[in-house]
């Protein structure tokens, strides 16, 4: 029988920081007794991507009305209620990797043990996890109290060390071995060997907003390594690299709060906008078998006494790791080799760039003798530039020297490598081969609200702008300007320090193009953007005058100093300017919208009052970037009953008939 | 030669607290030559009603539509630039009254004086008052650096006490005699004897949001004393009175800062909502000539140990002063006469309710030998209950019983006692007489956003829905139902503790009555209210169904335990459980908004979102309840654009014509 196993970046939980979270262990004896049958491997990884596919975000749409005379059959029409209902919906088949292996639980046999049910029921459970040694599961569900009864019971276990009281958990997972378990509670790292001892806490400097330890900052998480977990586990479960990050200097952002209670407090968190200082990083091991002994792991010798962040770290074996430097400027990036014996890293590579560097958290591929890795970088190709390809480098006889070898070239880019199958390697042809299948597969399926990102792609998605395809003659018109990715790094680059204009420039000349197609009615032209996109949708509708009738922006960005550093230093903005008077303006932000603060609204709104622009809002109150099911739904209603009666009116005069039936 | 003084009344400044001001005085040595000629007071006073009118607030108003069969002619119509134009404003001949005389200060001549325009153009002065032995204007302007050239200056004194650096200057007036100057800075009252000597710090308990020192917090200033002054002077000058409020168990709201700086910052100050703790009040006298001297002034013994409101303050003699003291329910008020040498006061009349007292502002008019004096109380007129009337109260032989004589009666309302003349008086009839003119002139014309209003009035007043009216073929109706004042104690006190209720089957028994006139358009009704009045206006919209297709409501009250302890448990509320689909809502409100929080609104659409509703929002962010003029300006295009659009769509189709011309 197949180890049946999660992962954590699968099935892990207690992400959310606003989730006030408790974690419980469940003893399932009999699941370790249950088959799970081994299933297609290539199916189901397919299923995931389409999975990721319906998450990603639309950033930039322009939306053109076709004229009225071609009338939908109405029996075919997507409505909004559509897009909510399970119907359109990818099945999941929740699927997950471990260690080089493919496993599919067997949700419903799960469902049928009781503590299971029992905790599914009583706690409203939604997120699990089974233990390395499948004698455990995890159960993450958000409580605010815990009736002592369930506490003495047998079967449940609580993560609630004694020095921590009333405290939410920030995270919990399961180790790599039987039952190690790692849980964070006031930004302190806890151990237990396994769901019977006592714990260990590892590190002591935990405070919130202050220092962060195994786990990531705002800036960290959303900007630099795109989760929350700041933690490794080595191959073996006998070491743990973790990150410290000391927000002391970080000045702290306030997020108001409206609701909910009688007197509403706003919270606090360090948020680094551009220019301001950001936090520090160290990296640490902490030996876990035996007397715990934290080593601190040295960063490269150009970058110790300059501002600079932890992009990546992986282990390549089970004392060494991988870890990657990166300066504030994001423009050199160092790759170390560790031993977390010493604490001393040796370079092995280094970029650097008269822009920035893009793919920082991309994990090099290492052979098992340390000598030999894989990486993706960018490889000129005539006269279009730099594209991304995989390169193989073999070091020499000084160690940070390497010989590379290009694998793949051409006028399209690798996007990842997956995998590297150290057994069926000969020489560098099957670097990318893992278990014979998944060759050469470079999708560029990737979407963003940022540079980088791409817009025209094949994936299935449908949102807010498919029913107004389906629905009102729209047509939906998505661009792919300089700034964008997978077209080579020099069409990628190019927004530097001109962010808000070469990619405008593109943007406009699109819209001119289309302009001209014969079935396009010129006087019925909207835009929309979010994110990034907002502050382009705002660009455009400055920067023309009678294009576009109608223009919503979610969450726009409008000064990029109010931004956060990474993010605004790796591109420099510049602050929207607005003074234009718009013809019809649709807002939409969130106010607790802790990636773009509700400030850039407001301050764009206090312009627009003053100028006497014409706007309209909806506000989310006290809700996130990422919004509730209710709000989503009413942006999605929001949305297409803006674009249809903005695009639609002055066309559908009332008939007489109707008017009289009203009197 | 006749005086030439300015009461505080008429010419205070340094109010708002948003303010960082600086008063200077500048030494005027040909003001007191210049000679102001006597006008006409009848004449001034008429226009500062009128100015009154112009400063008045619509509350609730119901929006109807003809049919648009008759068009106006364009060259007559209102547009809403005009509102904002000064072709509409009336000319304020900025007349004061002091000590029973009325002046014009001649501010032509004034602007002659070179000091005068040095400050004016130098500073922006846009606020002055002159001292009583005219020697002295007293100067506001809004300053954050001042030069210290101007300081050295021999001609300009700064009000900046030196034990406080970097302080914002909280008020600023004359006394009643000579150069006495008093004001307030940190919460704590300096006075000096003229303008060249020392300041006296007469309090050093002041603490920002904690303890005031003759200067009223948000409840008092705003729902008991209806001014942020707090202390009065004795007619000589040689007394001080002055209320000290201790907030420190009163909870604090947070106002949050959206804009202005990177990271901007929220703002705290305690509002008691309600049923939670209020102010807790004491009333002090100081005197002034010889060591200073300060004593309390004793609440009555009913009120001592219960919570209660000082609502009126006010000299009768050198050394008397008439007060009011209000238990925490408002329905017991107890007048008495406090002697200032001794603390003692003694209980002259007292007012008990069923349902709350209203009125508690006014102030008594009191006869020279201080047994005799003048108030207008509810006076039982037939089947319609009471009208508030003048009666006549003497002293008898016990000091809290009085022999009550009614001046006034009938099936109307006296609204205030303009003054009364001591030495006219022949027995009752001439109370309310002064100069021998202004007889029973028993105003209606008072307005307000609360319970106790008028909506129906003669008042001059143009606003946006003037514009509508004007332009757009729309009649705008004012209903005064149950809760509306000056038609009777009755019908004022219908609303207690049935807020919500019985207003609002008024309300709804109008728009029954108006749908039923010909002339009506059904299909067009539109409603728009603002604090109270949009919290009508929710509840209208909320239990009727088709009636009203535009809605509009702005700074609403959605949630009365949410509301200020002194207004809301004056009527007692009920929350506002909103669930239903509106048509089409348009919600206005400042994020700043002191007075009704912001709050609501976030209330409200937290409750819209989750049912889906349509509604629309214009913020104004970081703005108060009273708004800047650009805001202003952009709430009446808002507005008029809003129910123009929402009213007038689908009728007025777009002709042929037009299109081709677009395409």
């Amino acid at each position: 029988m197949k180890p049946l196993l999660f992962l954590d970046s699968c099935c892990d939980f207690c992400a959310a920081e606003e989730l006030r979270c408790l974690c419980v262990l469940v003893f399932l004896k009999d699941l370790a007794g249950m088959s799970a049958p081994q299933r297609n491997w290539k199916g189901i990884a397919i299923a995931l991507l389409v999975i990721l596919a319906v998450c990603s975000l639309i950033t930039l749409s322009v939306i053109l009305l076709t004229p009225v005379d071609t009338q939908p059959s109405s029996d075919t029409k997507l409505m909004v209620e559509d897009l909510f209902s399970t119907d359109f919906y990818v099945h999941d088949p929740e699927a997950c990797w471990i260690n080089g292996k493919t496993i599919q639980p067997q949700s419903h046999s799960l469902m049928r043990i009781t503590s299971f049910m029992f905790f599914q029921d009583t706690f409203k459970a939604t997120r699990y996890s089974i233990s390395p040694d499948m004698k455990y599961v995890l159960f993450a569900y958000n409580v605010k109290q815990v009736c002592a009864a369930f506490c003495n019971n047998r079967c449940v276990l609580q993560l609630d060390p004694p020095e921590v009281l009333n405290s939410k958990l920030q995270h919990a997972a399961w180790g790599v071995q039987g039952q190690q378990l790692v849980y964070i509670f006031e930004n302190n790292i806890y151990y237990q060997s396994d769901v019977r001892t006592n714990s260990l806490r590892l590190t002591s400097s935990g405070k919130e907003g202050v220092i962060y330890n195994g786990i990531a900052d705002w800036l960290y998480e959303e900007e630099v390594l795109h989760t929350h977990v700041a933690h490794w586990w080595s191959p073996d479960g006998e070491r743990l690299a973790f990150l410290v990050l000391n927000d002391s200097l970080v000045p702290n952002m306030a997020l108001p709060t409206f609701t909910g209670s009688t007197y509403p407090k706003g919270k606090q968190y360090p948020y680094p906008k551009a220019g301001q200082p950001n936090p520090m990083v160290k990296l640490f091991v902490v030996n876990l078998y035996g007397p715990t002994h934290t080593l601190e792991l040295t960063p490269p010798d150009e970058l110790k006494l300059r501002e600079h962040y932890v992009v990546m770290v992986k282990w390549i074996s089970k004392t060494k790791t991988a870890v990657r430097w990166l300066n504030r400027a994001q423009n050199v990036s160092i790759l170390t080799v560790c031993d977390s014996t010493t604490g001393a890293c040796i370079k092995r590579h280094e970029e650097t760039s008269e822009v920035w560097l893009s793919r920082q958290n991309q994990e090099p591929f290492f052979c098992r003798d340390g000598n030999r890795f894989f990486l993706t970088v960018p490889v000129k190709q005539g006269g279009r530039g730099d594209f991304q390809h995989v390169a193989m480098f073999t070091s020499q006889a000084r160690a940070d020297q390497n010989e590379l070898r290009h694998l793949t070239s051409g006028n399209w880019e690798v996007t990842q490598i997956l995998a590297y199958d150290e057994n069926s390697q000969t020489g560098e042809r099957a670097v990318l081969d893992q278990d014979s299948v998944f060759i050469r597969v470079f999708s560029v399926f990737i979407s963003d609200t940022a540079p980088g990102g791409q817009q025209v792609n094949d994936r299935y998605s449908l949102d807010w702008d498919s029913v107004l395809v389906s629905s009102d003659n729209v047509i939906v018109a998505r661009l792919d300007g300089r700034g964008s990715g997978f077209q080579g790094q020099k069409v990628l680059q190019e927004v530097h320090r001109r962010l808000g204009s070469v990619e405008l420039q593109d943007q406009l000349a699109a819209v001119e193009y289309l302009l001209k197609l014969p079935y396009i009615d010129r006087t019925r032209i909207g835009v929309f953007g979010r994110g990034y996109g907002g502050y382009v949708a705002l660009l455009l509708i400055k920067s023309t005058e009678n294009v576009f009738k109608c223009a919503a922006a979610m969450s726009p960005v409008t000064d990029w100093s109010l931004y956060a550093s990474a993010f605004s230093e790796r591109y420099l903005g510049f602050p929207l300017q607005d003074d234009s008077r718009y013809q019809t303006l649709m807002l939409l932000h969130a106010t607790a919208d802790a990636n773009v603060h509700f400030q850039h609204t407001a301050e764009l709104i206090k312009n627009l009052v003053k100028v006497g622009a014409n706007y309209t809002l909806q506000i989310y109150p006290d809700e996130g970037h990422f919004l509730s099911k209710s709000s989503q739904r009413h942006v999605a209603s929001t949305l297409s009953s803006y674009f249809r009666s903005c695009l639609q009116e002055e066309v559908l005069p009332i008939s007489e008939e109707e008017e009289e039936e009203e009197e």
